[in-house]
């Protein structure tokens, strides 16, 4: 099966973004090859091309839809490979993956940002998400001074002198005579100072400490099903942000839910993973491109 | 520190839901004492009461911030030890739970349905969520009759035939002049008979199963980040289920994921189990009680 056009059609279809040019001719790759014998402007029986295409390129299947739906969305791709630089409104990478793939933050970090996730679930239907990297910033950098008495009971910390400065400090939750605050909180103002204690907490600590150095306000997201709501700047606004720590490699479908939770509720989801002790940021949001 | 009441207050207490009755004496649990030496009902130290029954009762702390907030609700209560019977409008059964605990099937089965999971979170806060046991039920039971070819590529079983049949059945998706399914699809198809060739597929798959013989139409949920959306009769309804999969033990937080995903969208979530065979179906819905 020849990938190389050397007739007319060769520039017409080089214009629309396809193959690669060499001198007089231009050479296609399977998934354009697949497309263009689809479609009919190429002679070449499409299942012989699907079959042959499968053999040379171990995710053609994902690829050939996700090629295929953009194409089909006026895009003029270029296949890059890996990805396809689609040019419409604006030029965008588009990465396809399917919804059983995962989301590998070692492949991504060195990416050009933003790019686009385009993920081929169980229906055969594209889904895409827009991937940026960012630097969360604050604006919030106060901390209590007074020193504060506690004991832990269970998962959290009590206290039983009155907590309202703590609270309107943004820490730990204030019921009157008493008060409690999360272990992370309480390890957070051990660093500071103003508790003396310290203990043990799991490694979304180092997320809540970032976070918190950036000078943004960081609370519970459970209701949300992610790990921290965040605030740019104060309580009294709706809190911006939604934080979710990620491993090396997390499930897409993992990422999906959370990225459809932030778009029910009109935040921005950050997904946050610690590479070697710096936090790392992806915005991820759900587009149709 | 007594928890045993005798003195005129033990019938008026009694009334209200706290303590066993033992002759003219009421028992108080500690969550009850704690609540009652707050609210400075009985002459103890709130502090050293909140230190005696952390030894006690190993998860106190949550139980106690669950017990407030329900009985500052206007719930009356009844210490059932894990959990907590309630009356305001209805009577209900309370299980409180920290977010960083799990769910956990096995210990779930066997309880009385509807109760209502209690989760305090890393604020303090009380989120509520309505669990039932369902039986899952449709009316669609039309299956292809047609025998289909297909070649499996990468993730996908490809068509070259016309796949229309298929697609008005709410199988795979037509593309024209060829069409794509799931592995899933194809492995329930191979097990009516349809195509000839099985295979290999992950555990979800029983699952799949299960709602298909159940009369549902089961489509990808990843644009909602379970695993299916579901149809009662057709596709031209709405999908009225979102249905994930669980383990054995689920994180709380993984659930609690999928409930606000589901609340934005009007469904309701399914968690589904494969119980030794059985697979069981769980509703579980915000609420505010």
């Amino acid at each position: 099966m020849k990938r190389t056009i050397c007739n007319s059609l060769a520039d017409k279809l080089y214009s629309r973004g396809f193959g690669d040019r060499d001198g007089k001719c231009i050479e296609l790759s399977w998934v354009e090859l697949a497309y263009l014998s689809e479609k009919k402007i190429l002679d070449y029986d499409f299942e012989n091309v699907v079959k042959e295409a499968s053999k040379e390129v171990s995710n053609f299947d994902i690829l050939f839809i996700v090629y295929r739906d953009l194409r089909e969305r006026g895009y003029v791709l270029k296949d890059k490979g890996e990805y396809f630089m689609g040019r419409k409104n604006y030029l965008m990478a588009f990465y396809p993956l399917s919804d059983l793939d995962y989301f590998d933050v070692n492949e991504f970090i060195g990416k050009q940002y933003p790019l686009i996730l385009s993920i081929v679930d169980f229906d055969g239907e594209v889904t895409y998400y827009l991937v940026d990297m960012v630097e969360p910033k604050g604006t919030y950098f106060k901390n209590p001074q007074e020193k504060l008495n506690f004991e832990i009971y269970g998962k959290r910390a009590f206290v039983f002198s009155n907590l309202q400065d703590f609270e309107n400090l943004t820490y730990g939750r204030n019921e009157g005579s008493w008060g409690h605050l999360s272990l992370l909180e309480i390890k957070y103002l051990a660093e500071k100072g103003v508790v003396e204690k310290s203990l043990q907490v799991g490694e979304i600590y180092e997320i809540y400490k970032d976070l918190r150095e950036r000078g943004l306000i960081v609370k519970s997201g459970f209701k949300y099903g992610t790990h921290f709501r965040v605030y740019e700047n104060s309580m009294e606004e709706h809190s911006k942000y939604l934080v979710h720590m990620i491993s090396e490699k997390e499930e897409i479908q993992k990422i999906s839910r959370a990225v459809r939770v932030a778009h029910g509720v009109r935040k921005t989801l950050l997904l946050a993973h610690n590479l070697n002790g710096k936090i790392v940021y992806f915005s991820i949001s759900w587009i149709r491109p």
